[in-house]
């Protein structure tokens, strides 16, 4: 939930991704093919199947994600004796904004004052920092609205109101059309319709279209800008525990930034009529508690067969990559202190992904998970069939789906590991790159991939012909682990394997091998392949440049089958949520659009580490958790809290967690009771939560917030921010100290 | 590690045992068999094999419970530049006790003062109270001699000598000797030199078997009698975190004692001039630290093949029928607010069985577990077949228990669901007793079964025809749970399950068919079956009878194979054990004896719930788990902790984790550094290091102990207790106070 969630992401682009999530727009259907039969690994294991039949679906499968426009009343009267007015939802929807494009965040007094999360705010507080002035490093606090300091780029996107227009959009497209040209006459409909409201109204407004086309919704809000800086805590504070603490509890962080809203002039605070009244005492064990914000995205609606692709295959090659690259970057920083400083937060980037990656295969390998996820499937199918309409419309999509897995099983281990730049092994990336180059030569200027066009290649070729300075322990270290992967995912008929690894050989060893046998090093010899040509490339007996040779063409072979598929799948997913919308309706919340949505939960522990996680953690937590590390990064007890340890009530609650559904985006979100009085801060989950991902609902998994308790503890006793401290309370502003 | 174990070990007895610890007397060798084929589900899986091959034993896979007699200097001085000096180590032997028949303490005073856990001297602190004295609700303290109370039963040995007697033992025994006859031999051997050594010396002696024979040590321990007791927290601080946080850590309990040992006369103070000095400090992270104590028992010597029936079966049916008898308590809890009192400490002993087992599962699962026990057991092969002796005499030492587990893998199951004692169903107890009692009926008295001899066969028949509640929703919902299992555990075509479940029928509809259909609830059917004998038990129609009788009939023949089967185990188990003890002499340490050991290990934290668990705690986390929880059971936070909050450190370490190795026995374990000072209190393991009951060594397998630092500060800040802690830091005592 946190900065290193960018870091997992730019990973996950080397390898074949998921593609879970349906594009509204989706490539030509594809001629229709009859569904393979589905192998062994992609089937639920019969301990699922068996168990799916004893149990019924809930209905919150797909998340508790609600629209301000379709609330579940039903649902949360029966489950919650608790009746939502319309009053009491405008009101909430109101009082919430969506900050910038990245975070959740709400009005927290009449005067556009606005919380979020620290790590939300970490922008605007660095913006303020200058030598001298680091902020991010002692927090900041204006006590004054003088003293307020503008954020860049920051604006606040209030839901003022919805309009459905699936009817103008929907019905701009000709009955009948191609897909292609379907989608091309949503998004010019879509498009127009944004065009013209914010002439209308000088609102910011975006058509978003829910269940992925099932209903377009005109969704029109009034921006806020500038915004302004108000108080934020040391990052210490607010990041207590860093990046080993991230994604997990019992947690003790102070994740809470204040900025305020301004009308354009930039002077005067913005009148907010719709805020969220401060409850400082914050909610008790078991209460509800609604968490209202801008979840990013979600892809519940995969299949049994999506997620058993996930479980065979993609979540255990992610997760040995990560390891293998874990294992190098350990023993780089082993080797040198110096080198430990600059690999450390690849390093924490690389443990994160594999911590996010581990959470989520303990779902793919949990069998309730799995039985939940056939029982909904069967649900879901049951409907469908029970309808001639649906039945003709979308019955072979399940089937579809699974034939589209079983091919990416047997694709997917190949393309990836058939990619240099898998490892960038330094004599592999060498060695594609010159093969590349001599292949894009021959080829016409406009055939050529951009990196080989017009003085670029020139550039290339002369840099290849020159002295390369290549780590060969680095190569050997990298290719070795490329090699393991080959041996573990490839079957040991695999042409690829075969060529890289001898019959008998270790991984260890053909690295070594490759990496000495190659001469791709010698400048001498790059100059006479590039010089000879396609048939010096083809004909050279170097088993290093012989096996990237393989493997580009491999990949050349694969890639384009691989797109294929992935458009295919696309098809297929927005069928799939065609077909859930025309089968449940809006009873089922749509997948997440990083529109406003509210979703209801309880403060609730879990069973953990063999005992039980408190629903709650309090302020005595941080100092122990800090003593219990020798005060050591990232446990470091937060200067402040340090030096009024004597005024802290330690028994204070910090940090809370409860069931509500939240994904990225949902960072900032107030938590709030039924009276509709903010109760908490939003800003991670705990790792039993990250089978989320898949389906909803668990034993373990929480959202985790800051405890309004523990804010207004420590705005109080640690940061003396009394004027911030009024206003959040509703009390009229001290009165100036008399002069003397 | 508490007493909760008891409950699980009764559990244990009702299900096949393991029997994996060799009994030294072994019965009479069995013919030898050809060794059966392995089936697939004992096989190590494929991967553990592969990774296997990369790893090297570590020698340290059988533990570090060393003995006094064979410490391993080599290792210490090589591992942490550590040399042990033979005083040293006398010294530290001498300033440990055994505490009573159940766990170790030492002496930390020069004037027989004895730490130890708690846990360990609960019930002296039980015999203390009175009506209106629960000392063990408030604790105890003796700030005088003449205040301290003598503790019944208990006594503290201490090793004051050791010989190595094996030749004499070993010699009794006729060359070529059966079995039987060798052991017989070696019993009466080991008690003549007992006997004559009490005899010598008025010490306690006792022969000791090394290696399960491979070595007899005699020990000499001086007894200390009587004990009193001199101070006990209350209980809630004792056992902080109860049941849910036993087997946990971060935890934050104060399982101390302190008892003084006392000459024979009952008043003067035991001399001691060997005791452990106190370092009030603790140790820190990374230090190396010795526990120090009497393990009680341990099974590392099992085999791959014993480790994957574990895996296979033995544990995954364990853990489903304690989950059956959970979930039963749970609803029988919910229904009732009285019984749920009631059941209250079956269902923590239930779930603190399923902690321990679900722990060990983990490791059963675990690739590098089975990898290093392959590996292991791989480098043990090596050893006996490059010597051509071990080899003709042990080589097939490993085939044989291999063939011995697929047996038990093919009887178990059957054997464990025939016994109508498993759920203990009311309809189906009466109908056993009833079935059972006709058939003893007709045999001979000699040869009936004890319950059925004498006056008890006819109080029991006229109990069976008598009226007899039965509860009826009782017996069905154990039955289903009976039937779930045999489902799950029993091949289809299984006789047993094809009757109990029809062909289609769910566990639950079939048992309401059998217990709603059954007549055994009637006392009139009932005194008919008694009064037509066997041939009307054989003839009946009624269902349940019909499948109890199955039930018994299928018992009856497989409880002599197991018999044997168990028998023969422990011939293997034995022949492995001395196998052992000839390839790698006394570098390995021997299996646990509840006789002195010292375990080498450093303070070291370990990754954990998605973080890092911290090397030790603080008594921040004492109030803060408190605070968590609201302050209820079992997080309430101690009263004199509560009342004396001002006036705490709350930094001070508390408990702490490292890597010695311990099991049961070692409670109350002396933790020491290198200069043999007092660092801490062993009390618990965490839950990771369940898994060391297969194979010592994990990243996350720790023990936990009482952090010296933390005692101190409680006896100071919390209890008052200044002659203790003056004692304890060999300070004077202070003068009393002048008359006034």
């Amino acid at each position: 939930m946190s900065l290193s969630l960018a870091g997992r992401l730019a990973l996950a682009l080397t390898v074949a991704t998921v593609g879970c999530a349906a594009r509204a727009a989706a490539p030509a259907r594809p001629q229709p093919t009859a569904p393979a039969a589905v192998p062994p690994e992609l089937q639920p294991p019969p301990e699922a199947v068996r168990l799916a039949q004893k149990l019924r679906p809930t209905g919150l499968e797909l998340g508790t994600m609600w629209t301000f426009e379709d609330p579940p009343l039903a649902y949360w009267r029966r489950q919650y004796g608790f009746q939502a007015t319309p009053q009491w939802l405008e009101h909430v929807r109101l009082s919430s904004v969506r900050f910038a494009n990245y975070c959740s965040a709400a009005f927290v007094s009449p005067t556009g004052l606005v919380m979020t999360n620290h790590h939300c705010g970490r922008e605007c507080v660095e913006a303020q920092s200058s030598p001298g002035h680091d902020y991010v490093e002692t927090g900041f606090y204006a006590a004054t609205r003088a003293e307020e300091r503008v954020c860049p780029n920051v604006y606040l996107d209030q839901l003022v109101s919805i309009e459905d227009v699936t009817a103008r959009v929907t019905g701009a497209a000709a009955a009948g059309a191609a897909d292609a040209a379907r989608a091309a006459a949503v998004d010019s409909a879509s498009a127009r319709i944004q065009r013209e409201c914010e002439q209308q109204t000088k609102l910011v407004c975006q058509v978003v279209s829910l269940y992925h086309g099932g209903q377009f919704h005109l969704y029109r809000y009034k921006r806020y800008q500038p915004v302004k800086l108000v108080f934020a805590p040391e990052l210490q504070a607010g990041f207590f525990g860093g990046d080993a603490d991230n994604f997990t509890y019992p947690r003790y962080a102070l994740d809470v930034t204040f900025v305020r809203a301004y009308e354009a002039d930039g002077t005067t605070p913005a009148s907010t009529p719709n805020y969220l009244e401060w409850d400082a005492g914050g909610p008790g064990d078991g209460e509800l508690v609604f968490a209202v914000g801008n979840p990013a995205s979600t892809s519940r609606l995969i299949t049994v067969a999506q997620l058993m692709y996930e479980r065979a295959y993609r979540h255990p090659f992610y997760i040995a990559f990560l390891e293998a690259q874990r294992s190098y970057l350990q023993e780089l920083a082993r080797r040198n202190p110096q080198t430990a400083q600059q690999v450390r937060q690849d390093l924490f980037e690389v443990e994160n992904s594999l911590k996010a990656f581990r959470g989520e295969m303990a779902g793919l390998l949990d069998t309730l998970l799995l039985a939940r996820k056939v029982a909904w499937q069967t649900d879901f199918e049951r409907r469908l069939n029970a309808d001639t309409l649906l039945r003709s419309r979308y019955g072979d999509v399940f089937d579809r789906m699974a034939a589209i897995q079983a091919e990416k099983l047997r694709l997917s281990p190949e393309l990836n590991l058939s990619n240099p730049n898998l490892f960038s092994e330094p004599h592999m990336q060498v060695a594609a790159t010159l093969v590349r180059l001599v292949r894009e030569r021959s080829l016409p200027e406009a055939q050529r991939s951009a990196e080989f066009r017009g003085e670029k290649l020139q550039q290339l070729a002369t840099r290849l012909g020159g002295e390369l300075p290549l780590d060969t322990a680095l190569s050997r270290r990298l290719l070795a682990s490329r090699l393991r992967l080959m041996q573990r995912f490839l079957p040991p008929d695999n042409a690829l394997l075969r060529q890289a690894v001898q019959s008998g050989e270790e991984p260890d060893a053909a690295a070594r091998r490759l990496v000495t046998s190659t001469r791709i090093g010698d400048a001498a010899f790059r100059r006479a392949l590039l010089q000879g040509g396609e048939p010096a490339v083809d004909t050279t007996s170097d088993p290093l440049v012989r096996l990237v040779r393989t493997m580009l063409a491999t990949a050349r072979a694969l890639q384009p089958r691989w797109d294929s598929l992935m458009a295919r799948q696309d098809v297929q997913a927005a069928r799939l949520a065609q077909a859930l919308f025309a089968a449940y309706g809006t009873s089922v919340p749509p997948d997440a659009t990083f529109t406003p949505r509210i979703s209801d939960g309880v403060v609730r522990g879990y069973p953990y580490n063999g005992t039980r996680a408190p629903p709650m953690t309090t302020i005595y937590g941080l100092y122990g958790r800090s003593a219990d590390f020798g005060n050591r990064m990232p446990f470091t007890l937060p200067a402040s809290f340090a030096r009024e340890r004597a005024a802290v009530d330690l028994g204070k609650p910090l940090n809370l967690v409860s069931t509500n559904d939240i994904s990225g985006g949902n960072s900032g979100s107030p938590l709030i009771d039924r009276t509709g009085r903010v109760v908490g801060l939003v800003f991670d989950s705990n790792i039993e939560a990250l089978p989320h991902q898949f389906l909803f609902g668990s034993a373990s998994g929480r959202t985790v917030s800051v405890h309004t308790a523990g804010i207004t503890e420590a705005l109080r006793s640690v940061y003396h921010a009394d004027a911030l401290l009024r206003e959040l309370l509703g009390q009229p502003p001290a009165p100036a100290a008399a002069p003397r």
